[in-house]
């Protein structure tokens, strides 16, 4: 059963009224319903209603976030789209195996997101790092420049094409991506504890260990374990200090 | 070989200049350029130019013409579109098989035709009956009403799909199965040397230790990234006894 009501497909800084419209309106002909748009530079606007033809039901019930980390609060699978290959490599999926791999996700009862980014910057590497997946949608070598409902549109067809043909089931499932946030933050405070972090070279560094994490997809009770783990150390450290 | 100049978009009887416009950057996407405009209700328009982002090229180089057979006139096989089923039943396909069949239809050589519809009207039984085939878009029964230049795309995307061989999947490539080993082998040594390792409940946890690191797959780099900080771990653990 693919749930698609556990789908959220997310706009990151849209700057135009109009291509938010003609997303909702692009995601709704797919029977995809759930729109989360971060800080858009305009909304609600006259504009999206009028592209949005008669998706605007989509647009009265999405909701607006401040933050892209808190709209993918309950988020257990994430997938980045971007027109361009990136330094931090997440795994890559075409728009094709997406949709399938998307599809899987919802029919193991998972809350997914799909990221889309801002029209002309697309999304950030910070933005980039919430995300477990990279969604490329192959174009043109020349010009690849999506219009965003465009990439919404191939996108949702593609989900759209694999609901009526079940894919395979896999087994663990992730805990929410604000569980995933607090055991990375908890990782840096332990490592800040035990003098591991050079305050040079750790940026890099807390992106790697990001990535780390992000491909993990540790479940809750893997989760605990670790953060055990993490407790003990921190008190280790702690204990140290006053002896 | 797929030569993409024998293929031609046809918009007939187009409304907006908009959608002429989000048509060909739409088209240019996925590497085709050839625009055939029939009796469009406004071009060229300055709208349909902004619309067009990067292809404005597409728009210059567009054919206008009076009636629909004359823009078809050299083409060998024609597909129409639409969103209903038509009583006039010609054969139908599905948006995928229609971009199999388009190909397929260049790589023989012949000049093709995908026709698309006025917004409001679609096509008419008349312009049906130039056509050889029916490509139906698969769409929500509930919402069906994909804007043009969404059609456009998702046609264009799937004929692009058939010409290119599928994206590369760039996972990461996991460390090899010794590597993960000393990595688990390090992980338990150091949790005996902050002594974490209860003796009773270690054999269960080790276990989850270990589907942990399986589950994480690791790269070469990774591994090195987390043994440097068990390490490190160790040895303020050495130095706190000595201490």
């Amino acid at each position: 059963m693919t749930n698609l009501a556990n789908l959220r497909i997310v706009l990151d800084h849209t700057s135009h009224p109009g291509n938010i419209g003609a997303a909702a309106r692009a995601m709704k002909t797919m029977s995809i319903e759930n729109l989360c748009l971060v800080a858009p530079k305009s909304f609600p606007d006259s504009v999206a209603y009028a592209r949005a033809s008669g998706a605007t039901d989509v647009l009265d019930e999405a909701t607006c976030h401040q933050t892209l980390a808190n709209a993918l609060e309950p988020c257990q699978r994430i997938f980045a789209t971007s027109a361009r290959a990136r330094h931090l490599s997440l795994p890559v999926l075409d728009a094709r195996a997406a949709g399938e791999a998307i599809v899987c996700a919802l029919q193991q009862g998972q809350q997914v997101a799909v990221v889309f980014g801002n029209e002309q910057h697309g999304l950030s590497n910070t933005d980039i790092q919430h995300c477990h997946q990279h969604i490329i949608i192959p174009t043109s070598t020349v010009y690849g420049s999506l219009n965003l409902a465009s990439a919404v549109q191939i996108i949702c067809y593609e989900i759209f094409q694999h609901i009526t043909t079940p894919t395979e089931i896999a087994t663990t499932i992730p805990a929410p991506h604000i569980e995933q946030e607090r055991l990375y933050q908890h990782l840096l405070n332990m490592l800040q504890a035990i003098d591991y972090l050079h305050p040079v070279r750790s940026a890099k560094l807390h992106q790697k260990l990001k990535v780390i994490l992000q491909q993990c997809s540790l479940t809750e009770e893997q989760i605990r374990i670790v953060r055990g783990v993490l407790t003990h150390i921190e008190k280790r450290s702690e204990q140290a200090q006053h002896a």
